[in-house]
């Protein structure tokens, strides 16, 4: 419960910095800036502003700098959601238990959201770098946040993902998916959380492959609950990969070697971390990842 | 014909310089790399990056700095364009007498190309911005950029002219959509040349002004073009505005008094631009934005 509670303390103070970065719904074009407002605020868990802030504090170093680009990254994993959903791409029509973006505001709007969204981070960024007191640590934050996020990323492994619908695929192939659509944006979070704390080369190499092992692990977790999972708790329906005809680590391996490889994984990564320095809740997160039920 | 001389030199020099930032057609996600370039390599006037050139040398100083900001600008450019053509937006199957990014590579693909060019607009931005001589004017040339794509800016007026469709407007509103939709665009190519080129702060508000009426008298000119260019030239169906019941400048007020403002408004922006010194192409290149036939 102790763990829960510090959880919680947390999402409640990173909503808080959101909401700062929020735009004021006003203007003639009121409706794109409550149609952004309504998508970043259908909650979540902030996994991966709150990544950032505590691979920062594991350096030591959490202040002021980074807050930015925590939302500007949940900006980003919030508009590929909007566009996620869109009747184009897996056509959904409720997320966490609301109507989805689209089927909120309209259609067009469902685009037009998720593009300002992506765009509003990047003016996050703009601002960030430009009032920074190491302009040059905060360019190179911005570097990664848009390198993991586009086609040599994020967008690369959802490129892939379109493409395997309905196709059975190897190892490697969900692999790259695995790594590039989940990993990229949880190792952009480890990495800019480093960055921005001064952390060293050879960390930063230690970070990125901590955020790999991390982001795999979480995927394949996303797979088991698929399976096993409480359709209530999870928010989408139980066995939708199946239905979808989907290969993931349980349809390759089963259930049970699959939290074996999830287990090892995410072991792995706690490795690291205790090499890197010390931070307890950190390490807690990481464990509830793999032990989540949603 | 000298004009016309200079200008496809230009526009040939421009493409040479895209071509040299688009992404190679490799790896598991190359078809994500294909729909971009597909999108980008469509042809167009290439008039952005053209005019943020220009601008630059005006100031006499278009040097290396000024290239990854000219790819990036028509990369925005053509996302939204991507995006516009899709189902939920205009449903427009062909572009430039070719089929759109959707239509060829699927509508999943026309979605996540959008996303792709956007994002990629900006992993060049942060490329810039790192190996920049002059980080701070490269931080502001970006900020300029996502501010003016944004929901502040591009973004906004696609919104206000989504909600619009159908509805009759007044002045203001069809004012509004088009500072938005297509000034912004135009005012972040000048206003970026200017600030790298190192123009100071009154030519930068000069330099905003001037993009402003030059973006508005090129939006009325199409207004015209809608009702009495020819199909074929201008590459979409004649009248297209008035079978979808848009308010215009022309249905607002005529075609020869449209013609009359736009006139005007260029007239007030070469003004500014002789103010602020001498570039004879780019006033050339603005008087063809109103006498052009598409």
């Amino acid at each position: 419960m102790e763990f829960k509670a510090e959880l919680n303390n947390r999402v409640d103070y990173i909503e808080k910095i959101i909401s700062e970065f929020l735009p004021i719904e006003e203007g003639k074009q009121k409706l794109i800036f409550e149609a952004m407002n309504y998508s970043v605020l259908a909650g979540g868990k902030r996994l991966r502003p709150m990544i950032m802030m505590e691979v920062a504090k594991l350096f030591n170093n959490f202040g002021q700098e980074v807050k930015p680009f925590m939302v500007a990254l949940e900006m980003i994993h919030t508009y590929s959601l909007v566009h996620d959903d869109l009747p184009e791409m897996d056509d959904d029509d409720y997320r966490r238990g609301r109507l989805t973006t689209h089927k909120k505001f309209g259609h067009a709007m469902g685009v037009l959201a998720g593009d300002a969204l992506l765009n509003y981070a990047y003016e996050i960024c703009a601002e960030a770098i430009i009032y920074s007191q190491d302009m040059h640590a905060a360019a190179r934050a911005f570097e990664i946040l848009a390198k993991r996020a586009g086609a040599y990323g994020m967008v690369g492994g959802q490129t892939v993902d379109v493409l395997s619908c309905d196709n059975e695929l190897d190892r490697d192939t969900l692999d790259f998916i695995y790594k590039k659509k989940t990993s990229a944006l949880l190792e952009a979070a480890m990495s800019i959380g480093a960055v921005l704390a001064g952390a060293n080369e050879e960390q930063l190499v230690l970070v990125e492959k901590m955020g790999n092992k991390v982001g795999l692990a979480f995927q394949i977790q996303d797979d088991i609950l698929d399976v096993i999972g409480n359709s209530e708790v999870i928010g989408k329906p139980v066995l939708s990969d199946e239905k979808n005809k989907k290969t993931t680590y349980v349809s390759l391996y089963g259930v049970e070697k699959s939290k074996e490889i999830s287990k090892a994984l995410m072991e792995e990564a706690i490795g690291i971390l205790d090499f890197l320095g010390e931070n307890e809740f950190l390490k807690q997160l990481f464990i509830s990842l793999i032990d989540r039920e949603k």
